[in-house]
């Protein structure tokens, strides 16, 4: 494409450099900002180089925050002698959003990946342990994507926390809500079929019963 | 959604002002910034606080430029006596990306609208009347949208011009190369009948020759 400006080709460019948008959408929304006032361009720029650069990782779970011990790890309220451990802060909101969790989180950043170079060393897995060997700890809930290296994450971290007396539990796999069962792929029908249920605690689960405690 | 920093909160309401950025879509790009250097965030962020700050307006045509006057406006190989005028700069990118245009430009900054409460007044059309009524211009292409405000548009200007001994034009409405009849809704079908070409001119007109004096 031909800009008359290097200027909006250098916004274009940056732009289309964000996952999902291409030029076309990038030129879009930089002649969106130059319709708005320019208090509208200062405010995502500021807000964007803000956020960057003061963003702190809580020094408990690793989970963003604004300071040094993230709101979840610092709110009485909680249960913490439940650990949650994902992947990413993403997975966080998301267990955030059902409101069903009470406990804490940890934030691995990642799963072991041998192809994509990421070791144990790159995750913070020495961290959870050393929160587990506190003695505080009375669950450790994986709640990490049933993947190949998922389960290679939850096998080695198990592997490390044998030694402590500590609860540990994935989160269930199976069938969707709202899933069909001839579109399910086969590792996973298999897996809910081994893992299946007895009807009464399953109705008794339905009932949302957030403590992880039955 | 539930952001437990203050920072990532402001900068997902930064990005889902934007539009077609909504707030699920507008978490992924700051998770992505996030997971890059900062050195990438502040280039975003430069880029777009520069080409707000320092994108002017060129003085002749009113297309945006780095410089007091743009770059086609200053090439000395363009037809300074063609003007095209267009209802912003996304439709320059556009024309100018058929390389099939060798004249200049004039942006309207709109189409009168007096539902959304768009004037003569608040478009750039005393200034192209000024342009034209230096008798350098032996051509005013009309490249507005064809809708009702575009042609309300056309009518006025051409009123303005009326004065002036200069040829107006504007471009070919009809079914687009590679739409289909059945498809093409009975206004544009209707035009393309009434306006329709005499087949050598069709002919001549397909082996694309860029000077509009035909």
């Amino acid at each position: 494409m031909i800009f008359s400006s290097r200027l909006i080709e250098e916004a274009v460019e940056a732009f289309s450099r964000l996952p999902g948008i291409g030029r076309k959408t990038a030129l879009r929304l930089v002649l969106h900002l130059l319709k708005e006032a320019p208090e509208e361009t200062h405010r995502l720029a500021d807000a964007i180089r803000r956020m960057r650069d003061e963003i702190r990782f809580c020094r408990i779970c690793y989970n963003v925050s604004d300071a040094e011990v993230c709101s979840i790890c610092g709110n009485p309220a909680r249960r913490h002698d439940i650990i949650c451990v994902v992947e990413n802060i993403r997975d966080v909101m998301a267990i955030e959003n059902t409101q069903q969790y009470a406990g804490v989180y940890h934030v691995l950043g990642g799963v072991i990946s041998p192809l994509a170079g990421v070791g144990p060393e790159d995750l913070t897995i020495e961290p959870l342990v050393q929160r587990v060997a506190t003695g505080q700890v009375q669950e450790v809930i994986m709640a990490i994507s049933p993947t190949v290296e998922g389960d290679t994450t939850i096998f080695y971290i198990s592997g490390k926390l044998k030694a402590y007396p500590v609860k540990l539990t994935t989160i269930a796999r199976g069938i969707a809500f709202g899933g069909e069962l001839e579109y399910a792929d086969e590792m996973t029908l298999a897996r809910s079929l081994t893992n299946r249920l007895p009807l009464e605690k399953y109705m008794l689960s339905s009932q949302a019963d957030p403590s992880p405690d039955t």
